[in-house]
């Protein structure tokens, strides 16, 4: 049988491109310095928060010269958080970098994600190992977790650890909050005197890590791609058999960014964007009676299909949920002991419940299928609260919009029919091979981080701009961690944290959803992406997210 | 924004590759036959009621003649049943052969499946429409629909159409039933003396309508690729995180082609195969047993992830459930009106359920968790039927294993962790864009009926074999539709259709399975597809499905 897929074979030998200034090699880059820089918000905390890291130059590389240190150089590098596709290729830049400045330097992976680092678990990466995993999907070269690192004990022990390896620099490759954390890891570093630097790579799928220096996390053009296959096969099913409407949950929960990316690719009948909800102060009614509304009007018109995306975290924008969520929470810690709500049968608990909620919550409460009653009062989590992320909101949704629609029928508003299917894609693509951007603009990163390293600087992102542009043209470089911070709550106190990018209402990519909607809910201006491709045209091959052209062309020409 | 993606814009201007007989054009094509045929058994009986199209020659073509008619010949083409792969391009081919033979010919397609016949429902098919769905997937240039041809009155109204229509050939794609169907057409325009041939093209994501005369159906190829690619990723996934064991039913009730098919493409840790269940009589006690020591094996060597492949029809072949599903089906049609089962609360019902099946039947109802008792009960088909298809298996399956493997860890058999994610996949592949394979098989088999209409021939399949080679050496021809009947109870009565091709327990495809399940199931062999290709090497781009390459070269080397 196969040991690797036909497609694996070809992807390990795709030589991945490199960022312009990058492309002569490690040994032939020049940096240079722009002005110092501040943070987004609340800068005197941040400064105070981060003495020795705060406020330090953007870094931008030239191809000029050879300016960069080439003394030898041990580096340890650390996979964070949730996989996003192109993980293996920041891992293959760094490693190819590396060794081109210096044979001597070696690469150890943490494994398991950032407990690896505080406990010691590492293995040296080898030429034989990467040469396994370039090009390819997953976190599985080293692994990947959640550990955060944020304590003076797990600081010491990393400190240990890379001391005992003659290590000088760690890559964390994650998301907002682990590299808020390798920023709180350099800063410890620096004001130890250990000579360790830190450096971070912008991850995620969901893509809400990203700003005026960080145009694109990795990994979301890939995943939305995917997804967006999916959408599209799924479209098309719906348009020949006519007979579904399809209900698809989009993982993403703390922003919509994946459903508004896949809704322009494909072009759905209704897309749901967690921010506008907030922002509108929509209920949980109102949503489902304008989806009602548009599967009516098109079933009075004999379509009785269509698609509905829906973001992974839309409850958690509902205004009226959160906040019946938050009073469930309060009253289930008291009732969990309360013998007389325990002995109740499942009528009695929701009459208990409904009665000390507040009136809102308790009307909400009431207005919600059985099976969710049932799931908001059984799921919860070891804190005994209510887990958000196990409510299935598509099906919440379709059971209300049913009833929904059988009302209307009986007062003769609808005359069509109702048939659902739900689906929930995340798993398909976080893993998924990397995109030629993506392989690309990971390669890139990880090169750029062990550029950032060589020039001696310390909790940085690697910074890949101008990436509408072919990659002979992106700009290579990187930007302060703190200067994308400010202080939020966080379990009750203030932290210092890198603010994540939420849908922008007055944006460009959500303008182009806004001025489109109308005219595909009720026509079938669907669009069919396919899979992704790797070897053909270029239009098809390396063009990158529709967010991130709006996002940088500020247009809607040629999208 | 976009009208048609980039992938799409490529793919309508692929041309597709003829089998070699055809590759010169249809004008330059020759007939030759071979023996009379007979049928797959029941030979009597089949002749009788096929008295004018039965035991007709296998027909072949050369490319070396001219023999074919050139008169002006209108065509009518139906899809029927649920999508597949390259339908558009059956249709591109017959109207490109059609049009090319002479151009004053047309092809009509009728609207919505089968019923678009009868209904006097169709559109002439022109160049203007035709280019827009090149090489796409989907049904939707004349959608599909699932009435049965069968009635005398059908028949009538369909000639009525036809006449009309001056329509000379009808071309059915579908799949074992709708060819069936079309054999009962077939037969009775030739014994009315309609002079009008009807020819069927193999079609279903299922892969069970084959045999020795035709390899694969379309759409098995880019379906299965489809599938394979999605759970390549989530594999992919699993093994990074390394926290969840994945449980994923794949479309396709009556075989396991499917299942084994993705199976042999990716390497999951446990694969289900329906026709082994019942051939070695498994109870669902069994099916459990045996997952939950495959993941009580891992969990114990610290391996709490994994990737469990479930065919869709599964229930169906457990014996003990048919069984017990006939024996509820027989239940539930007394106790619908028996008052006093339906005043009684669920657990009174369960009861009163369990009081009245056999033994065995009530023993297997209450082993089965709670949800799927009620679903048993609740979603019944207008006959008042149990829907095995809304049985969600795979949930299933979950509650019972996490069952056992709590009373395994009570025992000390198991000391790890148990955390699920199910998926269901079908709408996913079922219109996706077709493979290369997939484009070219069907510009080929549509080419291919035309050429069995020119030959004057009605009641026949048509054929392209030698699929494994270069499409250059593929063989075009024509199977009588009866040559591959038998006769089967349908509803009580005896009814002649098309043999359905099962998963063969002693055949290469699944003997692959078996051979490399243990290791599998306990080793990480995981493969990851990747999404299809359409433009990069041969070797990635143009091969087909691991089932066709052992079945037709009959070994395990190079696959």
């Amino acid at each position: 049988m196969r040991e690797i897929s036909p497609l694996q074979k070809e992807r390990l030998n795709y030589q991945p491109k490199l960022a312009g200034a990058l492309a002569n090699g490690i040994n032939s880059v020049k940096l240079s310095l722009g002005e110092a820089t501040s943070a987004v918000a609340d800068m005197e905390d941040i400064k105070n928060l981060f003495p020795n890291v705060f406020g330090k130059p953007i870094a931008k590389f030239a191809s000029a010269g050879a300016d960069l240190s080439t003394e030898k150089k041990n580096v340890g590098v650390i996979l964070s958080g949730g996989q996003a596709p192109g993980g293996h290729n920041v891992i293959a830049g760094l490693y190819d970098a590396l060794k081109t400045a210096n044979k001597e330097n070696k690469l150890y992976g943490f494994l398991g994600g950032p407990s690896g680092i505080v406990d010691g678990e590492y293995m040296e990466l080898t030429d034989e190992i990467m040469n396994k995993y370039r090009n390819t999907g997953g976190f599985d070269i080293i692994g990947s977790g959640r550990t955060k690192l944020e304590t003076e004990d797990q600081f010491k022990k990393a400190l240990e650890v890379c001391k005992s390896l003659n290590i000088g620099a760690i890559v964390i490759i994650g998301g907002d909050d682990s590299n808020t954390n390798a920023c709180l890891l350099a800063e410890w570093m620096a004001a130890n005197n250990t000579g360790i630097n830190v450096i971070g790579c912008p991850k995620t799928i969901d893509g809400d890590l990203k700003n005026d220096q960080i145009e694109i996390s990795f990994g979301f053009d890939t995943a939305t791609k995917t997804y967006a296959e999916l959408i599209g096969n799924i479209q098309r099913d719906a348009n020949s058999a006519k007979k579904y409407w399809h209900f698809i949950k989009l993982m993403g929960r703390s922003a919509s960014h994946v459903c508004l990316e896949v809704a322009l690719q494909t072009q759905p009948n209704i897309t749901l964007i967690g921010e506008e909800v907030e922002a509108k102060k929509q209920s949980l009614e109102e949503i489902v009676s304008y989806m009602a509304n548009v599967i009516a009007e098109r079933g009075n018109r004999g379509k009785n299909f269509g698609i509905a995306l829906i973001p992974e975290g839309l409850i958690e924008f509902i205004p009226e949920m959160k906040v019946m969520i938050a009073g469930l929470n309060d009253l289930m810690a008291h009732l969990e002991n309360d013998a007389t709500y325990q002995e109740s049968d499942q009528i009695e608990k929701y009459e208990i419940i409904t009665s000390k909620l507040d009136a809102a919550s308790a009307k909400l409460f009431n207005s919600l299928p059985a099976a969710i009653k049932a799931q908001l009062l059984m799921d919860r989590d070891p804190h005994g609260n209510v887990q958000v992320s196990k409510i299935e909101t598509e099906k919440l949704l379709i059971e209300m919009i049913a009833q929904r629609l059988k009302e209307m029928k009986a007062q003769g508003l609808y005359n069509g029919k109702f048939a659902d299917q739900a689906h929930f894609f995340g798993y398909e693509g976080r893993c998924a091979m990397p995109s030629n951007f993506d392989a690309d603009y990971c390669y890139s990163l990880g090169y750029n981080a062990f550029a950032l390293i060589q020039s001696g600087l310390t909790g940085y992102l690697s910074s890949i701009k101008n990436t509408t542009k072919p990659a002979s043209e992106w700009v290579a470089g990187g930007v302060p961690l703190t200067m994308m911070m400010n202080m939020e709550r966080r379990h009750g106190a203030m932290k210092p944290v890198i603010k994540k990018a939420l849908v922008e209402l007055d944006g460009p990519v959500f303008r182009a959803l806004e001025t489109n909607r109308e005219k595909w809910a009720q026509n079938d201006c669907y669009i069919f992406p396919g899979a992704v491709q790797y070897f053909g045209p270029s239009s098809v091959c390396d063009v990158t997210t529709i967010t991130l052209q709006l996002e940088q062309e500020k247009s809607l020409v040629n999208v």
